[in-house]
């Protein structure tokens, strides 16, 4: 039984970290970042410009320059050699994707789970802080500029709305625990495909 | 120990039916527009008045007519007395209340388990033209303007945006099946109030 779990999440929610154990968990693969690499070894493209395309999206997304002045050509190429991969991976074997709109390149898939997982600003905070070295007096202004870009990335490449319920199967707040989203979502999967 | 779980739902999900399901299975009471009756004795306004707001909603929110033309004096009337028969029934009671922005009027209330459902449009069509009597042909159409309705009503009088994850502690797409969204609630719900 094939299928494949897609997380979005908002900056700090602890999404990523998740979708690592349910992975763990279901002896599935994870992709993130790893992501990027493959689609730069297959598609050619010189993993240098996937790096530092991931890298400066800050400046590409940056607040007030606005969606339309990044640079189209580069963007879009890197987009389209992530969506192929995306769906090689997925045809290849169960895993966890997180980010990368990979819920929409996936979306005609029936075993296509797809997760989004949310927390409360405080919550957000204290990771961001512990986990990601911000500052504590800007992090909440950090974490807010993150998810517009998250927002805009998604809401740019795909016909939805990034963090909209009714685009995801499952939309969890992570202030339940870690812990207690790994076992909820876990529990889910094995529920609707009928897992052991 | 006391606890509210809130249900918004898109029209024709099976959201209601969820809440009374999931209500009946915790033993606890179970609002819908009862609430709005209890409303009406308890503010003193007629019972005829609530019907018939609640009935009118659609010329009230009605497509092209705007959200600033409807009667604000009468339904702000009537959404202060529901909210605060909200308010002392969650004071009172563990229960399960559906819509009514319910989530909005609780939101500081630390037991408070907000869940919104959705589902895919063929299902709700199929539940609109099974249960609610809707016709095939133009259900889709009435199940979007029932849903901008309760967006904008939403959306009017609270802070927040009806249907968006990071308003809600649990968002289930119920293409899983009504038994599978009663089970999953009622495990959030024993996991996190520690309930049994």
């Amino acid at each position: 039984m094939k299928y494949v779990i897609t997380i979005g999440r908002e900056y700090g929610s602890g999404g990523r970290f998740i979708g690592k154990m349910v992975a763990e968990k279901l002896g599935i693969s994870f992709y993130d970042n790893e992501l990027l690499i493959e689609a730069a070894k297959e598609s050619g493209m010189s993993e240098t410009v996937f790096k530092n395309f991931d890298e400066k999206k800050d400046s590409f997304f940056g607040a007030g320059i606005g969606m339309y002045s990044f640079d189209m050509s580069l963007s879009q190429k890197v987009f389209l050699a992530q969506f192929d991969t995306i769906k090689n991976i997925a045809e290849k074997e169960s895993c966890v994707i997180v980010g990368r709109c990979a819920d929409y390149v996936l979306k005609d898939d029936p075993n296509l789970c797809s997760i989004f997982i949310c927390a409360p600003m405080a919550d957000k905070v204290e990771r961001a802080v512990n986990f990601y070295g911000l500052k504590k007096e800007n992090a909440e202004s950090m974490i807010v500029k993150r998810d517009k870009k998250r927002k805009s990335y998604y809401n740019f490449y795909t016909d939805k709305e990034w963090g909209m319920a009714p685009n995801y199967d499952l939309c969890i707040n992570s202030k339940i625990g870690i812990d207690n989203c790994v076992n909820l979502i876990v529990a889910y999967v094995k529920e609707r495909f009928d897992l052991e």
